[in-house]
């Protein structure tokens, strides 16, 4: 066998910056602090920082903006960078309400720009398949949300009856809020949860019971969540603040078999489908991650690559109305819980 | 090392009815039909067979009954026997309502007979400790409840926080409800989900959250339930009779670690506890069981012989209260979903 043409692109997979600069450039990053935007651009070999967001915004060379910033201000950036003419890819969570949602979808629409709140895309490398591709000299292989959505068509499982999903941290969430903008641990966590049981059931649920503990800032610090659909399919789904577990684990269980992604579950290195396990490759950085498996965030930047060189100005398994109906869905929690934010307006 | 002197006890575990008879003497089998029960006494080396209650209860011989007829007639059979003076243990669901449960309990108590719904106490074989006992001519390994009880009050993981399980089947349920007398998944499964959050947190919980599917019959075929706990705790159970998987798995998520009961968590056959792995060991029976590793009921047994031995008349970790708390929670579950059984009075 002759050595694949694309045997460098295989290689790029393995650095997440390396993967972002093949695909096209990184231009600029723009940060309040000049000198935070400087020192990222020199770690991350970026051309251009800008401290303005207008200047940034301004600069005709970016053509999508990845915003990662404090959570409250992803609904001002989402909608500045978009009424500058740019694509965006907006960190999870978007808003704390359905309606700031909704104000930046419809102004996406308006503009017919790419939008997209970060869902966790990953790939999941089939390794037959993978190693085929190979001597195809091509990667052909599927995002996790692409073959459960075709295990689920299939019936190969039959038909999805609960879903599952649990995600624990133990980061000291009560110290954290007194220092940082966080949105609770709905929007900062369980929102994983409740995207997992939407893809699987695409639906916005019949009943929504949810239960949470609030503390005295307003911030929710952990919560359990069920969903109830039309055809009597459930999910049940844990999130906390306080616990230390290595079992962060997603599941669907079917009539005729289950579906597992495995601990990290928005970013999993195994899955287990009805025809085995699969095996994900998730890429490093050139410099740690501040979370885990973060190099999976390449797959989603090679998805919102190829919607936008094919026109589209959403992504089909989170679509804007896939991401509403999480936020429908939190904004339902939240109420239950009394949650009720700093920040909230 | 010379050969241990009750090395054939140790073997008598492997069977659960040789362990049976190692520890007492089987003495009457009792059933509606003459001809059942003696096929009964014969498959199994009993000595009496009956086939009126009656002459059962009158038999001197017998110290101790189990009863694991239809659940419609736990209640009825459990008063008779303690009206007889045995002892019981009594299949679980013991009855459908918290009241039926009390008034058992309560005559129990009166009598001062040993009584007990059952609730699959298994014996968790550490390794090592195993070894040593073996060594030390007599066993003292301990019960799953022992060592999950032992794990929390010494902290060793933290504060419970989470609490998830989850008991499914798939076998058929609404065909079964047309030929056979059955309980509804809440009681027929659900219940082992909350006996084990009720170990875990040991009080009633402060709000108790729950869907099910009731069919046209008034039976529950599926439920999920919230249940949450004075400090904040929280439990995550699911079951269902629709669904197929091999991974009813039981966990309890704190702040420094995690306990896990693998498949299936009322009978494990392996356990994650702060200081590792620890594997069960369950007996096979003289023919195949009705369900999996029903030959852990040997434990249970043995459990039950060491109260009445001892003058107990409850069982330390499913105390009557307890019991009546389960029962408690699941008449909540009951009322919130609309489960109505045929058999309800």
């Amino acid at each position: 066998m002759t050595k694949p043409k694309n045997i460098d692109v295989l290689k790029q997979l393995e650095n997440l910056f390396d993967y972002l600069f093949s695909i096209g450039q990184i231009v600029a990053v723009v940060s309040r602090s000049q000198e935070n935007a400087e020192k990222f651009a020199a770690t991350f070999d970026i051309p251009k920082s800008y401290s303005s967001y207008e200047k940034f915004a301004a600069d005709a060379d970016i053509k999508i903006v990845y915003i990662g910033s404090a959570y409250t201000e992803h609904v001002r950036l989402s909608i500045q960078m978009l009424n500058a003419g740019k694509h965006v890819l907006c960190e999870k969570p978007l808003a704390d309400t359905l309606k700031d949602v909704k104000l930046v979808h419809n102004l996406a629409w308006e503009k017919q720009l790419f939008f997209m709140e970060v869902c966790r895309i990953n790939k999941n490398v089939a390794l037959p398949i993978y190693a085929a591709c190979v001597r195809n000299e091509k990667i052909t292989t599927k995002t996790t949300q692409d073959r459960i959505k075709e295990e689920i068509i299939s019936k190969n499982i039959g038909e999805p009856q609960m879903v599952s999903a649990r995600f624990f941290l133990n980061f000291n969430y009560c110290e954290r809020i007194k220092t940082q903008i966080r949105a609770g641990m709905l929007l900062d966590a369980g929102i994983y949860t409740v995207q997992f049981a939407c893809l699987v059931y695409g639906e916005y649920p019949v009943s929504v019971k949810a239960v949470g503990e609030v503390v005295q800032s307003g911030h929710d610090i952990d919560g359990c969540i069920i969903l109830s659909y039309s055809k009597g399919q459930k999910a049940c789904l844990m999130y906390s603040s306080n616990v230390k577990s290595n079992t962060n684990c997603a599941s669907i269980h079917s009539t005729k078999g289950s579906i597992e992604l495995k601990d990290h579950f928005w970013c999993p290195e195994e899955v287990i489908l009805s025809t085995g396990k699969e095996t994900n490759k998730i890429p490093v950085g050139p410099v740690p991650f501040n979370y885990p498996n973060s190099g999976g965030l390449c797959y989603e930047a090679e998805e919102v690559r190829k919607c936008i060189n094919s026109g589209k100005t959403e992504y089909a398994h989170y679509s804007h109305k896939d991401s509403e109906m999480v936020h429908k869905i939190m904004e339902n929690v939240a109420k239950q819980i009394g949650r009720k934010l700093p920040y909230e307006k």
